[in-house]
Formats: structure tokens, sequence, C-alpha cells
């Protein structure tokens, strides 16, 4: 067990947790978010990091070592005397730079030891970024040498330092995979899953959704995982239902120098804007046009804390979609404000059963609000459950009213398909569900009454269903009965509600 | 011509207005949001609301002339003196409470004529709010009395102030439409679209939108149009989707009393609350915990500014989205929100006809998120726009690179079909769509070709694919050669890119 991290709460694969960090003496509450500082080139005053919701920020120990007059300040005074933070810092190695520009003067084993001596709280040591699409040697090969630099970060006295463990292996899952097993077996504190921003500044967010599942396999749940290089709050929240729980943002402030605004939906410029679409503190009480008016520092500033407020206030919308159990709900909005971020979300539903495994068994409600809901994990999970049923003799599965001439009479309600009826007031069984419900969800439930004539071979089943499309009564075999409510008379009787139906005494039938 | 509204921009039927409220001598941009101010119960200080960005008010005149003391002051000292407020002030009638107790004791003269010497900018007549689902003679005869009070109305001598139309039918989208025209010909300023919160609190957004799309059918493209009772953010994009202008919210106070957070993705009850997923001012200084401790009057201001923030940004996010020509993507988003919004984002969809005809012509960029956007407008336009090409002899539509034995080489995409490829450029070819595409977006890409095949008897077609669904295929006649890319070696050279293929002579060959 890691004995620095505990998880509070848990919806799909995302999660609430404590990352307890013991030289900065903090408790940090994942999904968090960390600003990136530039010490050359101060946007917004860390001191008033705190004001937007931080309890951590990241700073690059390789520029710091590389400038003599910042190495000096940072050992004599220290990063957080430094920086005039109180909460957490961590401190990238130089890894990017190697990246961009091909070498670095510094190794694993001195980094660490300026990161530790200038008063880091999450050291960093020098990993190999491997880039996506690489010939599978490459990617192997460089993984080899980042699996040194872990073991000779082990070796480096750090104190109470804690020490990431960057997870490479290019764009192959399954790389992905044994680096982050090797990872985690290490005595390394939090687990960076690297080079992803190539994918994410291609907008290959359903390639990315594939590299960090193939990661989050290799990590025991109690492994923190920061997705290193993703600060666009568009992507938070997908990034949070996969069980990334630090992401770093450069771009606040990158962006604002390039009159750039961040929303959740995407990027605006400044120049391109008639109205803020937002409710931060700036944006009330500023219009574009006066913003625009600005001089430059001013105008970076204020969109640099209008980037930092969107930012933030997503994050705290990711903890309380976990809290309320809806972070799905809250994925399917952001897949709509790009059809990148589209890919991502349909990427995160091929991983249904990953999800599944940490998903509560029980939340607040399931609404369905796209095709996709159709694939919802909660959905899965009902089509397996079934093999835990036995229904006997002669079953009615009903969208209408129970039948007395059956030996049993089960509902089927679209996306999950048949289920007695003692379950109708159990999660996912309450979803909320849309009048137009689309093929998708019915093909889903056709599924489930498949299955459950598959996994009961001996006993007979009638579907009566209201005017499913024939793509969904495709799914259905042969062997079940198939009536159409809608074609009948009997469908006059069926506006009786769902809970009188239960109420007259529907447990005592099965 | 109803001088006194002016179209600044559209998107789908959504339009940013300006509507002239000549009384208060201001300018009010629409889409606007009202919050309504009971006179005996103010929340958040009317004087205040420029601060959120009200640039207009409705309060209830019934209230005020029933009350002695607020009927003297108002009397006195006008409406915009007692509540302190120097923007528009619009005034309802009690037809409210006609339809919430049965009767009232004022006429339609009276009530206007005592809207008038109050100081009213905009008054309103006592209209029949009849309620959904009724018989169809009650709604006719209601409607019939509605008409009379506005001929009544249009008998009233009210100076400078603008009058409201409301436009009756129940959910009779004939009898809306029929309602909407004859108010269209009064002399009347204003058209709210009457009776609509029994849908709204039933959260039958499908069923709004059926009739909202009625009442539009029946009103001129100058007539403002304010969607009555309709005060959650949640569903402000959908209804100015719609072509709605006016929005009012007695919900941010009302819900505020009952400790209820309103957010664009629904409402949240402070006591489950564990986080503020919200930016504005409120949100970015307290924390629910806080706000919970504070007496029954700080918590309800509170919470009432937040729902005001809130509200009023989701305004400013319409406009924008109009102004850049993405308003369907805001829906899009907003249909994730709850089952019923997909309802009301479907229903839309139904309309895509209405939507086209405001809908620009070229905007910045179309971008695929969902199954539905197979069923935006501009797909359907571009559908109809075939008929206006002549392709001739034996025509490739591919999804791969031009072949030279063909006399003409077009491209196609999904979802929107064939297309030369000089339009490759053009708006909404430009469109920016998932590689995860669905079968929706392919059966819509099929049908464009189906179509395509249909106008062009004598055209030999080819349609080259890259692995489409065969439910897309199966719209695809059979006189149309299909070749799927994905399985010949021809696939290969199909990774050069769409600029180049465009480039090397594209204009020449048709």
């Amino acid at each position: 067990m890691r004995e620095h991290f505990e998880i509070q709460a848990q919806d799909a694969a995302g999660r609430i947790g404590e990352l307890r960090v013991p030289r900065a003496d903090v408790t940090v509450e994942t999904p968090a978010l960390m600003p990136v500082v530039n010490p050359n080139l101060i946007t917004v005053d860390p001191a008033r990091f705190p004001e937007f919701g931080a309890e951590v920020l990241i700073t690059n120990s390789y520029i710091i070592r590389n400038d003599d007059d910042l190495r000096e300040q940072a050992l004599d005074e220290g990063l957080h005397e430094m920086l005039g933070f109180d909460g957490a810092i961590v401190t990238d190695s130089g890894s990017f730079q190697l990246a961009e520009y091909g070498e670095i003067n510094v190794t694993t084993e001195e980094i660490l030891d300026f990161q530790y001596r200038i008063g880091s709280d999450v050291g960093t040591p020098v990993d190999i970024p491997t880039p996506p699409d690489v010939e599978r040697e490459r990617a192997e090969s460089e993984l080899e040498e980042t699996q040194k630099r872990l073991a000779a970060a082990e070796g480096v006295e750090t104190g109470e330092m804690l020490v990431n463990a960057p997870v490479q292996g290019s764009t192959y899952p399954d790389l992905r995979e044994s680096a982050a097993e090797h990872a985690y077996a290490t005595n390394l504190d939090v687990f960076p899953v690297g080079a992803v921003v190539p994918l994410m500044n291609e907008y290959r967010y359903g390639d990315m959704v594939d590299v960090v599942a193939g990661a989050k396999r290799g990590l025991g749940a109690d492994a923190p995982v920061h997705l290193f290089g993703a600060g666009h709050p568009m992507m938070f929240a997908l990034a949070a239902a996969m069980g990334c729980d630090l992401f770093d943002s450069a771009a606040y402030a990158l962006y604002a120098r390039d009159d750039r605004y961040m929303t959740v939906r995407g990027t605006e410029h400044l120049d391109e804007m008639a109205y803020f679409p937002c409710s931060c503190p700036i944006c009330t009480e500023h219009d574009p046009e006066e913003v625009r008016q600005l001089g430059d520092a001013a105008r970076e500033e204020l969109l640099a804390e209008h980037n930092l407020h969107v930012s933030f206030a997503e994050i705290r919308r990711i903890k309380q979609a976990i809290e309320r159990g809806d972070l799905l709900e809250l994925v399917e909005e952001r897949a709509r404000s790009h059809p990148a971020m589209l890919d991502g979300y349909r990427a995160l539903l091929d991983h249904a059963d990953q999800l599944e495994e940490t998903d509560p068994a029980s939340k607040d409600a399931f609404f369905y609000t796209s095709t996709e809901s159709a694939q919802r994990p909660e959905v899965q999970r009902h089509r397996e459950r079934l093999a835990r049923l036995n229904p006997e003799g002669n079953v009615l599965l009903s969208e209408g009213s129970r039948r007395e001439e059956y030996d049993a009479s089960w509902r089927v309600k679209p996306p999950f398909g048949p289920y007695p009826r003692e379950l109708s007031q159990t999660y996912p069984l309450t979803a909320e569900t849309p009048d137009r419900m689309d093929r998708d969800g019915y093909e889903a439930a056709a599924k489930g009454v498949a299955r459950l004539a598959a996994l009961n071979p001996d006993t007979e089943f009638t579907l009566a269903h209201k005017g499913w499309p024939a793509s969904a009564l495709d799914y259905v075999p042969p062997r079940v009965d198939v009536v159409d409510l809608t074609l009948q008379s009997e469908s006059v009787e069926d506006v009786e509600s769902e809970s009188a139906d239960e109420s007259d005494g529907g447990s005592s039938e099965e």
C-alpha cells in the first residue's frame, strides 16, 4: 500500500483522493490542478494561487539550476520562500527540454539532489519522453532507459521528498501497461503519464485515452496519477473519469500571453469575442472590449486569472460530480465541445469494463443523454448480472403491465434490458431516459434479452415491447416470442404507472 | 415592419436583437433575461441588477394594484423609482393568478391603464393561459377570448408603452401557429408564448419545442418573442436556438429561498454539495459549508446572487455562440444535462427545416459531436443543394483520392454526402468530424449519395468509401458501384492530405 494516497470517493474510474505531501506538511485533495510557474516569467503571483483554489504548483528545476541567479536564490531561500507559496511544490526535471532540444546537461541523480536541496516537495527524475507513433523498438529501448533512471532515482537520498515515477511507452498501450507495472513496483511515489502532450496538441483524445487506460491497468488503485501536460479544462473531466488525479496547467499563462481565453468548451481568441461567456469575477466585471483596451501586462494578467478561475471551477465541478456519482454525465457534456473530445469519450467507453471495476454499484440517478449512454459501464454490468438470476417456466419481459398467464412477469427497459420487477427501484434501473429513445438504447436492451435467453435455455420468453425498431429486434433470438404493444389494444392499460404496477403484489410473484 | 426590434446576428433560429423600449429610453440587447421582482419580497435589490448584466426586469402589476401601500407608492413615485431600477420594466397582468386561482378582479382595459399610470415600459393584457393537454374545444374557445382581449388592448391609450400580445393554444402546435398569426396582425409589440410553465415543470421539453415552433411559424422574423416563465439556465440555449428573445427568471430567488443552487446542468441542493461547481464571485469566495452556516437571509441572498450570475453568464455564452455561429454546438452540450433536454434537442432537430430558414449559409466551423449532429439543418441543406449540381458521365464519389479514369472525381464526407472538390473549403464541408464516426453520420452521407443518384439518372456513379457500415450502404441504390477502400491496396495512397489533394489541379477537372 502507498500510504501517502487515500481514495475518498469514486465514480467510473475517477476518484477524489488525498495526497499527503510530508515535506510540505500539506494534504492535497485530488483531482488537483497544478499551475505551472515559469520562474523567469511570473504572470500571476503564486502567492495568489490559493485565491483560485490551488493547493499545489509545479515549476521546473532544470530552468532554475541553469540560471545563476535563480539557482543561488533557490538554494539560499528555498523554493517556497522564493515563490511565496506555502502549498506543495512539484519540480520537473528537464525531461521536457530533453524531448524538445535533444539533450540536457544533468543526470537523474544530480537533478533529484538539486530538487531536494532547493526544497521541492515532489521531485522528478530525468525520464525519456518517447513521442507518439515511433517504431516499437525505439519505444522499448527508451523505456528501458527510463526504467534505469527510475532505479537510479530510488538510490538518491531525498528525505521526505516524494519522487515521481514517469510512465512512458509511446502509443503502445501494452508498453504503457508494463511500464506502469514496473514503475508501481519501485518505491517511488507519484506516477506521471508522460509524453501525451503531442497527442493533446494534435487533438488525438481517443489515442490519449487508450494510452492512459494502458498505464492505469498497470498501476494499483492507490497510485496517484499525474497526466503530465494536461492543462485545458475542456478535457479534465474525461481525464478524471479515466482515473487521473493531477493535472498541470502552463496553458493558463501561455494562452493569456497570446490573448487566448479558455472555456470548458474550447478556446476563444480575445479579438473575436463580443461577450465573455463566463461568470468568473473577471468576466462579471469586464467585457471583451474593455480588456482589449488594456496594456499588454494588465490584459495578460486578467486573461490568466480568468483561465485559472475557469480551470479550478471545472476541478470543483468534477469533484462535485464524483461525490454525486454523475461524472460520466459531465463527460457526456464535455464530449460535445469538439469532435476530438467525442472520440475521447467513445474511446473511454471502449474501456467500459475497466471503468466498471471501480464504479459504485449504487448512485443517485443514471441519465440517458446520448447514444453513447447505451455503452456505459452500468449497462454492461446489468447485462453481466443477468447470470445471477434464474427465471423459470414461461416468462414475460414487458414494457407494459404484468400478465397473470405467465409464471413470471419481468420489466424490460432500454438500454438495460430485462429485470425482475423487485429491482425496479434499484440503481441503475431507476434511470431517467428520454421519451425519444434511440435505436442504440433499444438495441442494448435487446442484447440483454438475447443474453437472458442464452443463459436460460429451458425457459420460455415473451418480449412485449413498445415499438422497438427492427435493428433492435434483430438481436432477439427467434425462440423468444415478440409482441409489439403499440399494435395491440392492450396498450391502453399500459398507461398505468410503474409504481402502481410495482405496489400491487409485485414481489410475491417470482 | 416592427420598428422597435432589429436583428443583429442569427444562428439556427436564434438571434441577437435590439429591442428599443421608448418609454424607458433604453435599448435592450436580446436574448435578454428579465429577473422577476416580487414587490412584496425583494431578495436581491433591483438597483444591483446591472451588476449581473440585467437591462430589463419584470414585475407584477396585479400584485401591486391589489396592495394598498404598493399601489399608492407606485402611482405616486412610478415603478422605476419604487424599485430603484433605471432599465426597462415589464409588467405582468395577473394572468398567472387567473390560471392559478381561477379568477381575478381586473379587466384588460383596467390593468393596462394601471400599468401605464405606474410607468411600466411594457404592459400586458389579461390573457387566458390555457394549460397543456386540454380538449381542443377548450383551447379554441379560450384562445378566442384571449384574442378579444388583445383587441381590447389595442384600444387602450398607452402612449409610448409597448404592449405584450400573448400567444396561447395549449399543446396544439397548429393553434399556437394561428394564435401567433393573429397576434402578429395586431398593432401590439412583444409576443410572449404563454402557459408553457406546466410543460417545463414536468420536464416536457420536447412538447415545449413543438409548441414554440408552432408559435414561431405564425410570427414574422421581426417579432420579439418572450418565452414566459422560462427561468432555468439549463434550457436557455435550446429556447434561444428556437428563436426566443426574452426569458424571465423568478427561479433565481425562489430556488435560493429553498436552498437550491442552479447550474447550466440542472439544480443542486445546498445540503448535498461538497463543492461549488462554478467560477462566479460567490462560488470563488465561499464554499458550501460556509454558506450553510449563514443565517437564512444572508444564505438566500448569496444563493440568489449565484443563481443570477450563472444565468446571465449563460445568456452571454449564448450571444457569443450566435456571434460565432456555434449555437447548435452549445445546444448539443446542454442536451446532455438531462434526458428531457435530449428530448428537447431531438424535437428541435425535427424542425430542422424551420431552423434552416434563418441559419447563415456560412459560419466558422461545423463540429460533429453526436449522432444528433447528423440531423442538423446544415446536413439537410447540403442534401437539398445537390439539386443545383450537374455531375455528368462517369463520376467517382470518394473518401480517398481522385482517379484519372473517371470523368469527375468528387469527395464524399459523412455526414454530408458527396460534393465537388472545389467546395471542400466551404461551409459546412469544412466540418470537423470524429475519427470514430457513427452509423448515423455514415447513413446521412449515404442518403446524400442516393439523392444525387436520383437527381442524375443518366450519370454513372461509383462510391469509394472507407469501411461504411451495412446500415449506411443499404441506402445506396444498386446502380451505384460501391468499393470499400479499406479492403484495397489503393488505400495506401489515401493517406495524402485533403489539401494536397485539392491543390493538384482540382478545379480544372469538372
